[in-house]
C-alpha cells in the first residue's frame, strides 16, 4: 500500500510539465515513449489489478481472469495530453486503493485463488504483490527511456552508466 | 535541468517515511541499500559534479579531475537517518542548480574540456549530460532494490517482470 499510493505523485514529480522531447520519444523500434507507458498503467487500473482481485474474491465458480492487453493504450491514449494522462491516472489509483482498503482483506483473503490465462492458480497475496512491483518495473523504464535521450551526449561516460546498456 | 532540480522531489516523493524494510534492505551481497545510494548521491553533489565543472571552467593549467570514491558513503552516512540525508541531498542539489545557472553557460563554455582520471578529455557538456543520466540511473535502481524485496511474494509472476531478472 505504501508504494501504491505513492505511485501516482512519484510520476507527477518526475514528469508534470517536462519538455516534451523526455516523454514522446522512445528507446527505438516497437518500444515504449514515456507517454506510452503512462497509457500503459492507466489500463491497468481499468482492467487488471481491482478487477482481477474481484475475481478472486468472488463468489463465482468460474475464476478465470480476462487476458491483459497489453497494447490498448495506443488506442485508448489517443489524442490526451501527458498532463491528462498523469490525472486519469492519479483519479484511478486513489479510487482502486479506496476500494482495497475497504475490503479489510484478512491473511485468509490473501490465499485465495483465480486462475490466470497462462499461469494457472495464483492467490490475491501473489496479484497484489505484482501490482506493486509493476508500478517499481515501470518507474524503472521510464527512467531508462528518458536516460536513453541522452545516450550519445554523455560520451565515454556511457560505460559507467549501466542503464544506458539495458 | 528540467531533469536535475526534479530530482529531490522525486526521491522524497518516493521515500520519505515508507517503512524501513524498503530501504535497509539490498539486493544481496555487496550490493547497495536505498540508503546507501542515497548516501552516494550526496557524496556526488559534494565532489564530484559541481567541483569537476569548476575544475572545467578554471583558468588552472591542471584540469585533472579527482577520483571519484564510490564508497564514501559507508563513512559520510553513518547515524544519520535516511530523512535528514533525503534533506541534506536536496540542500545539496538545490545549491548546485543554483551555481549552475549562475554562471550562465554559454555553448562555448559547454565545448571545454577537463581530464577524466580513466578516459582522458571530456567536454563540460558530456560531464552534465551524465549527471542527468546517473540520477535517472538511480532513481531505476532504487524502484529495483525496492522491487526485489518482493521477488518471492509475485509467485509466476516474475516471468513477466523484468525488473526481478536485473
Amino acid at each position: 500500500m505504501e508504494i501504491l499510493e505513492r505511485t501516482p505523485d512519484v510520476l507527477n514529480t518526475m514528469l508534470q510539465n517536462i519538455s516534451a522531447e523526455w516523454t514522446s520519444n522512445n528507446e527505438g523500434g516497437q518500444t515504449w515513449s514515456v507517454y506510452d507507458i503512462i497509457g500503459h498503467l492507466i489500463h491497468g487500473e481499468r482492467t487488471d489489478w481491482i478487477p482481477r482481485a474481484e475475481i478472486i474474491l468472488s463468489e463465482k465458480h468460474d475464476k478465470k481472469f480476462e487476458p491483459f492487453n497489453r497494447l490498448a493504450q495506443f488506442e485508448e491514449s489517443k489524442e490526451k495530453s501527458l498532463t491528462q494522462l498523469l490525472e486519469e491516472f492519479k483519479t484511478l489509483r486513489e479510487k482502486n486503493i479506496e476500494y482495497l482498503r475497504s475490503k479489510r482483506l484478512t491473511d485468509k483473503n490473501l490465499e485465495e485463488k483465480g486462475i490466470h490465462p497462462t499461469f494457472g492458480e495464483v492467490t490475491l497475496s501473489q496479484l497484489l504483490s505484482t501490482w506493486v512491483v509493476h508500478d517499481l518495473n515501470h518507474i524503472a523504464q521510464i527512467s531508462r527511456v528518458m536516460a536513453k535521450q541522452y545516450k550519445a551526449e554523455v560520451g565515454p561516460w556511457i560505460e559507467y552508466l549501466r542503464i544506458l546498456q539495458l
